[in-house]
């Protein structure tokens, strides 16, 4: 079995890997060090359906927290992203670029506001928590940082609120998008967002204690047997077709913010002081010469994206594909990709070189695909 | 296939993928972003015993490097490790171990001195780049921190020599352990140590040119054939009876480098400046309550190890496995573990607690394993 090959202390455990194994998982990713659920043997299509009607639990315990606590830590946090943070409550979660000196993307977190001296960091694949450590340490901040006993669980899809009611009780349902309360269980107070990597609407559980994983798990599944409540994980299909953008697939440190279309999240006529910032504003009045676009492009299934697949016109190199689906919905292939500016147009035509050499027609068009 | 599951840019191929699926390979392993060829089909016991008696090629572009280069170079590259970097000379490579202010492991590199003010950092699994660019920005050293574009591909086992001076003439016989030299290959300068995470003998050759990767690996193919060269990976069993440590098995940032035997590896009289150096010193005058040691253990051949198993003795924990293999060689199962100091000298009994519940005995030995 595939997993087989991922068994080591190294490729970490999850409080709920023992559930995900009783459903039968059939293949891991590794996020942050730690196993992620791939697949269930079902196929990506199946799931993608499933999750537009029903409810998922997904493990994305590999969103691991990185605690930056203390006196510095609002001074810090703010520091590490161009997201202006000066009138952010704490109960939000704030999606937030981090850059580097060359306005690079160092990760795309959700911050969760603790409190003004409290924030959790919730991370995609980078470890954000020694980029952290090492600015704290080289500009001698009062802060700790830490890796905290932290595993979310996500809970997806339209039956979700259905059945995080009958677990947290009614008050959940008056949760706002990206925003946590504290609700009790099993003697613990655990954050609960209204939140996760789907456009199905859901909820992200912020485990405290590893022990309790099982039982988080357990007590999900119960209540949702009559939801055809399933085990499941991010769907490449749906996220594709959501816009939603994966660092280290569309956005690397080789990107910054504006080429990802972040420019909301970017303070670029205020007074707020980060990391780039000099660099950022440089680049933001010279203008992106590339943009995150949506892509569809005709012809059979396509396979998957593993490295930038090059977008032609003309004979001519505009671009490249991020990650690449067959979407069994709309019927077509779609793509994000990186356009350059005299191409990314809605409507402008490309065409897709695929790994086999062979040309794809396709156009340019906006993100989420609305096809 | 396994291996779909990591079809994705963030899982990163190297320039010798397309090789490495040509001869079949079929599973990965994640390490630093980049895939890592797990098996090629065959058991892990018959890469073993090749292994020992022929010459493996072996994708490890996941030892990605980390190049620290400029005026503060040589002070920041000392400022990260404990080991006194005074006397060390260009063409060394320095197994050095990087550690926080807590004294905590971050990575277990080999540095290789390029020249006074260039080192590259040949890192385990954890992102050192951002490590020490958080470092260089918070103290304004004068540093480039990159990731260039070269990639490790090992050739080891015992007739790695023979191999290696058909490619590269009979000067590389004269490298010495640890040492890397200039070789000339198809227009370019590349470095290739003597060096490898095996006990048999080898080189590492460190491509500088992605675009060459197919080339470099054909060449070694073509004159290995009559040697027996096979593609291979780090083989578990004999990196486990070799005593060599992987960093997030062995140790993790909970660690400190005395409790993983890099004693030899820590400046704790001298003069030397670095991060954690109060915290080593206190804790090597404390004297450490656990190290790392082998572990023999009695049985039909053990499962694979994918989280700390308790050891105990006396129905007290005394430890816990860190890796675990069956050796086909000395027909006993062997683990790493990190063992208390009451516990630790060698013939002392202890036994392990597998996952299913059974109790093993065992007892504790030197590393590497001697039995």
């Amino acid at each position: 079995m595939s997993s087989s090959l991922f068994v080591s202390r190294r490729n970490r455990r999850t409080p709920f890997t023992d559930r995900v194994e009783a459903h039968g998982v059939t293949g891991y990713s590794i996020v942050n060090h730690t196993l992620l659920p791939k697949s269930f043997g079902r196929s990506v299509e199946e799931d993608y359906w499933h999750l537009r009607e029903h409810v998922q639990i997904w493990d994305v315990s590999c969103q691991r927290q990185v605690e930056i606590r203390g006196k510095d830590a609002k001074k810090l946090v703010q520091w590490m992203t161009p997201r202006n943070l000066d009138r952010s409550e704490t109960g939000q979660c704030l999606y937030s670029p981090l850059i580097d000196e060359n306005a690079g993307m160092i990760n795309d977190p959700v911050i969760l506001k603790r409190d003004e001296d409290w924030y959790w960091l919730s991370i995609a694949d980078s470890d954000v928590l020694l980029w952290a450590k090492g600015l704290a340490l080289g500009m001698k901040m009062e802060v700790q940082i830490q890796e905290p006993d932290v595993s979310p669980l996500a809970v997806q899809g339209p039956k979700a609120e259905k059945l995080m009611t009958r677990v947290f009780g009614e008050s959940i349902s008056r949760l706002p998008f990206f925003r946590f309360g504290i609700f009790p269980f099993e003697g613990r107070n655990l954050v609960i967002a209204r939140s996760g990597y789907s456009r199905q609407g859901g909820f992200e559980i912020y485990l405290d204690q590893t022990e309790l994983g099982g039982k988080l798990w357990d007590t999900l599944w119960e209540a949702g047997k009559d939801l055809e409540v399933s085990p499941g994980c991010p769907n490449l299909i749906e996220r594709v077709e959501g816009g939603l953008l994966s660092y280290g697939n569309e956005m690397t440190r080789g990107n910054n913010p504006l080429e990802c279309n972040l420019d909301k999240f970017c303070d670029l006529n205020g007074s707020v002081q980060y990391i780039g910032r000099s660099r950022l504003i440089e680049i933001a009045q010279q203008g992106v010469d590339q943009r995150i676009r949506g892509i569809v492009f005709e012809g059979s299934p396509s396979p998957p994206c593993g490295f930038p697949w090059p977008l032609e016109s003309n004979g001519q190199k505009v671009g490249y594909t991020t990650t690449v689906v067959w979407s069994p919905r709309l019927k077509t292939n779609l793509a994000l990709a990186m356009v350059n500016k005299a191409y990314w147009e809605t409507g402008d035509e490309v065409r897709v070189q695929l790994p086999d050499g062979s040309m794809r027609e396709g156009y340019v068009t906006d993100l989420p695909f609305s096809v």
